[in-house]
């Protein structure tokens, strides 16, 4: 079996810019999610439960889910592009593996296959319910690199 | 070409259930989104453009957008349900058209094929700027019906 | 409603260009598929059935569904790209509505929307048994243009 | 981070169940795709390249890539499934993430989620040229368990 690929980042400031990045998506801090984890190819993102969060039974909405998994995975993939590059979803499957109840969940995204212009992502998404983890929803994403423009 | 089909819903209650239902969805109210037409085998959802909405660029966040296409193929489906059942996503697929800027935000969410047990639907994302509605996400979305299991 | 695009080829070759390109897939050949209909952002792949093409329970077997829709979409996109072009699919995501089963299987293919680097199509597959046509398949897919590589 | 499932089956025939219904999908045959794995929740198909299996540019058509993995993900599923049930795919997703190139093609599916009525599997699919491995297709599927439908 192939072995998982290990990335090295083109610009060394990926760190910063992720972070600046991810800090402009004012739908994260709406949410209050966390971005925890920055490394080459990969992010975490946390999002602490609230009860504003609930689809009809008082679970997680799969729309929460979806969209800490979606910054999760678009910022993994951002951590391979250049000082000067900017990061789009194109677009994304995400599977809903089992009511998603917890104090709170985590998107755990890495880079798949990292191309001159498209980008593919695998994110888990996770719920903690008394300490216990749980893989809650899957993600397969793809992310188009915009060459040239500076992402702020 | 095989004609669109037209569904009689068997629950003669299934407004009324889908708008209750709706409303315990604390993150519809939380986004501000509004459940503005159900019929059988149809829903639409409509989200005003706020400020707290954004990705990095200060489009919508693709988070926003799924939630609303989420809810509104939930409840196409949900109409053609009984009215002992509940319904939950299984999964969705996104793409993302165009950056999606605008006032507004519509989910028109139509049931492509209810079966006894999984429903597919085909959910159409537009943002409305100036007036002008643009199309900027559809969406391909597995339900599943639980029966005997009421949704309150 | 935003109203369905209509497309304007830049190469008037297209028709030429696509179906000389569908000779070369030797897989859509192997099957028996022939492509029945291309049109500016739409084209049309119909594959009779064979014995050979069955899932366990002698239905068509899905990937042969897949197979011409893939290729359907491919030219439904690769119609309005330019002469000096060729076509890739990124990625799709199927649904799998009911048993196949008929004495034909037919594909047909739109653009929804054609980007300058991304298109993305929608695409129904049909039976036909007994001269009556059952949709069974959707798919949602994304396509590449790679410029100035053409595709012979 | 949770750690993989460990899977215990139903049907300690399972093996045997899995080949037998694997050697009804004629397609697998049609295309010479061999079942060379069966663990639980885990299947493995084989697929020797030939010159009748390509898209325009000589490459793996999709949609054969597709065939492979769709029956190695539905078979890895059935591994777990009882004596008497039958399964289908509901639906599936796939990126391509490199072109398809090489003697070999090799789909690998792995249960994520076993539930009562839907499976979720993960699915990579590699192409072997001069003895290199490269992944070159990822898939997330979904199936039906049919209960009391037995294959045969």
């Amino acid at each position: 079996m192939p072995s998982s690929p290990s990335f090295q980042p083109r610009d060394p400031g990926y760190v910063e810019r992720v972070r600046a990045s991810f800090g402009r998506q004012t739908f994260m801090r709406f949410l209050g999610a966390e971005l925890t984890l920055v490394e080459p190819g990969y992010c975490e993102v946390r999002l602490p439960f609230r009860g504003d969060f609930t689809q009809q039974h008082g679970y997680f909405h799969a729309g929460t889910l979806t969209s800490i998994a979606d910054s999760a995975g678009g910022y993994a993939g951002f951590t391979l592009m250049g000082a000067d590059d900017s990061v789009l979803a194109v677009e994304f499957k995400v599977n809903l593996l089992t009511p998603a109840r917890g104090e709170l969940a985590i998107a755990r995204a890495r880079v798949v296959k990292a191309g001159r212009t498209l980008t593919v992502c695998q994110v888990d998404v996770s719920t903690v319910e008394a300490g216990k983890e749980t893989l809650c929803a899957i993600m397969q994403q793809t992310l188009i690199r915009l060459a040239d423009r500076p992402d702020l």
